[in-house]
């Protein structure tokens, strides 16, 4: 059982912000996202391109602002339960909560911030007969960590970033990589689709476009396609088919937690601390509504905010918290790192 | 008269970042500041310290934000009314108000945005005899532009980063730099102290401790002041003297202006958009108070994007505003100036 003071459901913007301004008030996190790497809709949808409403940056790529609340947040040390998805929440009696995930994984904490977003995210399948059965047996949907593909076969379809950044990038890893796209048009950033045709003169990529995969074969595990293109069918042996279609966000289990739902989201007291329907959880971020949200970056960081006053008193009953500048009074990692503003001086000039 | 859709008090990073969500819904800003420059305490009182807690930033100067803030900002050319403090409202019969300073400028607008901070920065000043006469006649308490002093001699006194700042800088400017501190200590960034130490030595700046001007001297005008040290009296020629001992807010004018105050801040409706008790007025950052309130930037950001959908609505009635983001829609300047992501390329590869 992994145990924490706060809970943090998605690692989005809004949940690594959170771990900061908790650790200020030094409670630890730990967050659960259904995605292999943090960073929210930021690094799962659009990690190469600005963002020009984030205050203090004229203009930021959204895989860096990932990265610099990672680095804000790792002197607080925050778990991570990563590629799993939260299922079920049970309130104990002592007031804390125990959330389990799909994989089984249990977590402890007396306070839970949901910070999902539009939703876990869920990668879109395609309509493959039987495709449910290969799941984990040579079909992924999402690449948690390229090295389980080295010296192997890989079949990878799809015609977006996703698709032509990871046939790239496992030209280096797989023996073999082959790329299957319905169309002939790729919709990707300018230097993915140059690369990748750069990559397909080399023989690296074996491109074939316009083409679908329609039959999976294997027994108990996948070795090999059919791929149709131009109404002929070919068999390719392949260990991995890797449909990258994009992931979808859904609500999910945490709509049937008990929690007040308003058009998909979840609703919250938004005059006092985000906290929803049930004591002891807190919901920020896109995944909150109140009457006049904006679903933006900025709002889930103030959010977070004033959600971590209420969860230090939840956390430490009885205990009164001072506000304290952190240009003032500098900040004490948990890693034993402190950070603190030059002093100034006091000194006689003669 | 000037005129403006949001009339902004105050140009701290509430009022600066306020021009820039204002700016995307097509509003333009105008702000007023009794200081000469924008920035609010963060330029006043600590520029060149660390700020850890603002999000994305695991570090940043507080004058660097200001710079920051000014920049995103700048494309919707706000307009500054600065170093002067807005000192009466008038609510006209259509709704809009009439923000008049203390010197007299007029400003018009539909809605008012107090952005305030603790108040307007106000010198504190020596208690010496007769000095309210000398105010502008060679007594200045903040150094607007530093070009008023060339070739005139001048007596700083203070012993803090202000006077020794501006004390090596006018020694490129003035013909005289005299400074003048009570104690032997200064208290300040080292480099500057050290800085002023060597000047002291090259005999560009003059340093009196520990010594206390205790007489102004002139007809009409300052001619000399006589300073006091180890009990003797010393009549020093001089064309300016600047005693700068520190600026210190004050909620001032604006608790008169019929709002409900609570313990020096506004009262405003956090469970909407922070308006005031007053309608088409609205009180953000460190200036308002509701329940939960923390005095934080990064709340102020979040409290201005709020209120400015606010804003819209009155000054568009009728109109329906759509969230767009930023990095989807792109900016366009008032100034002509567009920024846009690159847009994902569409192309076949083969
Ligand atoms: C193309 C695009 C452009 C955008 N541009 C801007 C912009 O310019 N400015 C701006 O402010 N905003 C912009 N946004 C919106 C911005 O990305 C979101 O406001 C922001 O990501 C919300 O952050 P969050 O942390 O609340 O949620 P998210 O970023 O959505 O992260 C939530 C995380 O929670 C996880 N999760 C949810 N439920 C579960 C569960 N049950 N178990 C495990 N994990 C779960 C999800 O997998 C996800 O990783 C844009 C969005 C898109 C798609
Ligand atoms: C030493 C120090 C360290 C700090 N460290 C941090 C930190 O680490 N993190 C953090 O989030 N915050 C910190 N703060 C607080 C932070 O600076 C404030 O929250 C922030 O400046 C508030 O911004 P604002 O724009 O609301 O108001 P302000 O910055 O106070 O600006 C208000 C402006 O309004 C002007 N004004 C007021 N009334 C009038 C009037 N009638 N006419 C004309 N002008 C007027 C004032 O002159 C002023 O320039 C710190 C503050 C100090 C002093």
């Amino acid at each position: 059982m992994i145990k924490t003071d706060i809970l943090i459901i998605g690692a989005g913007p809004t949940g690594l912000f959170t771990v900061f301004e908790a650790g200020l008030l030094k409670l630890k996190c730990h967050l659960i996202d259904a995605l292999p790497q943090p960073g929210g809709q930021c690094s799962e949808i659009y990690p190469k391109k600005p963002i020009y409403d984030i205050p203090g940056f004229p203009e930021i790529l959204a895989g860096d602002l990932t990265k610099n609340l990672l680095e804000q947040g790792k002197q607080f040390e925050p778990g991570f339960t990563l590629g799993e998805r939260a299922e079920t929440i049970e309130k104990q009696e002592d007031g804390s909560f125990i959330v389990t995930t799909n994989k089984g994984t249990q977590h402890h904490a007396l306070v839970v911030a949901i910070a999902g977003g539009l939703g876990s995210f869920e990668p879109r399948k395609p309509a493959i007969e039987g495709i449910a059965d290969y799941e984990d047996k040579g079909v992924e949907y999402i690449i948690k960590d390229p090295e389980f593909y080295r010296d192997k076969k890989v079949v990878i379809s799809g015609g977006g970033d996703s698709a032509l950044d990871w046939s790239i990038f496992l030209t280096d890893v797989a023996s073999e990589v082959t790329l299957i796209h319905r169309r002939n048009e790729f919709r990707g950033a300018l230097d993915s689709v140059e690369k990748v045709r750069e990559l397909t003169l080399l023989n690296k990529i074996k491109l074939i476009t316009p083409a679908e995969v329609k039959e999976l074969h294997g027994d108990g595990k996948i070795e090999a396609v059919s791929v149709v293109k131009d109404g002929e069918t070919t068999k390719i042996d392949t260990d991995h088919f890797i449909p990258l279609f994009g992931l979808s966000p859904k609500l999910g289990p945490i709509g049937n937690w008990g929690l007040d739902i308003e058009k998909n989201a979840i609703k919250v007291d938004n005059s006092l601390n985000y906290q929803t329907n049930i004591p002891g959880i807190f919901a920020i971020g896109d995944v909150n509504t109140y009457p006049e949200k904006l679903k933006l970056i900025l709002c889930g960081f103030h959010e977070a905010t004033l959600m971590c006053q209420a969860a230090y008193r939840i956390i430490n009953p009885g205990k009164k918290y001072v506000l304290k500048y952190t240009t003032v009074s500098g900040i004490d990692g948990f890693d034993g790192t402190r950070k603190e503003a030059p002093k100034a001086v006091v000194q006689a000039i003669n």
